[in-house]
């Protein structure tokens, strides 16, 4: 064990604006990402808490042209369903909303729980069994955070259908899909959410 | 919108290691914890992502002994129960384990998913409702990095059944259970998690 880091006022504050200057990002460049950055990343991720230490997340980059076309498929018919559950103004502003990038992301991953796995011995799941795919949600986080240390944007992408998405990864039967991350250089920085800046909700 | 940061080398090596002593802690100091610190990171929570903006966590402070012991009686079955799921070796090396720091943590959340929210109209959720419950989970882990960097400690307890959490906190019906938070000083650093330090499972 090393001596234990102490962290200052300064680093705090760049933290909190680390924190602030974090979006999810639907407006990407198509510029790759050094493969390095990436992997560096996905390394950093083991260090994410998890329920009895059972790191039960699974990275699945989605890269060949098909899988992405039977991603944006079920987007997009997810998606016109979605909108065709609201009424008047509010499906007009869901209407103009950009709410992925799943055509300009240049890495994409879909990210699953592993409800098969050994690791952790069942530890602390018992009573709550969906502390395995809160895991993951939380080193989701650490990557998204991470990412956006080094300037990369993150969009997580949840109007999908779960199923398609699984079936056309061909993924083992006990993986739950939690996420699908569009990951790349955004087009900009933004200290507000996007969906503040489009009227849709409300900051704060 | 001000000029957006940038996060130098310096500041990468930094968050890694912020990343690396990041533990579930179990072991506290009795010590209070300032109560404007805890308001700091309550605030910055709110810079955590969430689904169509809708911020559905809710954290809820347990300081009433009565409340604690309801907690502490809930861990107390659940964890016998736990025990006695392993056998042998297993079971041994279970009943040596820390698991919770219900007793000496000086502060306490249980934090809830408000299923009831207006917040979001919906956006995001209607493939995967486990979204709300998701971006709770993000803060949280948010609220455990920021606590770190204060010297914080933050233990996530699990081992509880949620029914009786809720029963015990009078929180509104459509509000779940996510996590159960102890947060103090802890009564040492480490940048191993001490499940694979007490045997439990294997680090990396």
């Amino acid at each position: 064990m090393s001596q234990p880091p102490v962290f200052d006022a300064g680093f705090a504050r760049q933290f909190e604006e680390l924190l602030r200057w974090r979006r999810d990002v639907r407006r990407f460049k198509r510029d790759p990402v050094p493969a390095e950055l990436i992997e560096t990343l996905l390394t950093q991720t083991k260090l994410s808490p998890s329920v009895g230490h059972a790191q039960p997340w699974r990275w699945i980059p989605v890269a060949e042209p098909a899988r992405r076309a039977a991603v944006q498929e079920s987007f997009s018919r997810c998606n016109a369903d979605a909108l065709a559950s609201y009424d008047g103004e509010r499906a007009a502003l869901y209407a103009r909303l950009k709410l992925e990038g799943l055509r300009e992301a240049p890495v994409q991953f879909a990210v699953f729980s592993d409800h098969g796995t050994a690791r952790g011995h069942g530890l602390g799941t018992t009573t709550m069994p969906e502390m395995l795919d809160y895991s993951v949600v939380a080193a989701i986080t650490q990557f998204w955070l991470s990412a956006r240390v080094h300037g990369l944007g993150v969009g997580w992408v949840s109007i999908l259908d779960p199923r398609e998405i699984t079936r056309a990864l061909d993924v083992p039967a006990q993986w739950k899909l939690v996420a699908y991350l569009c990951v790349g250089w955004p087009e900009e920085d933004c200290d507000r959410p996007e969906l503040v800046r489009a009227g849709w909700e409300t900051g704060g």
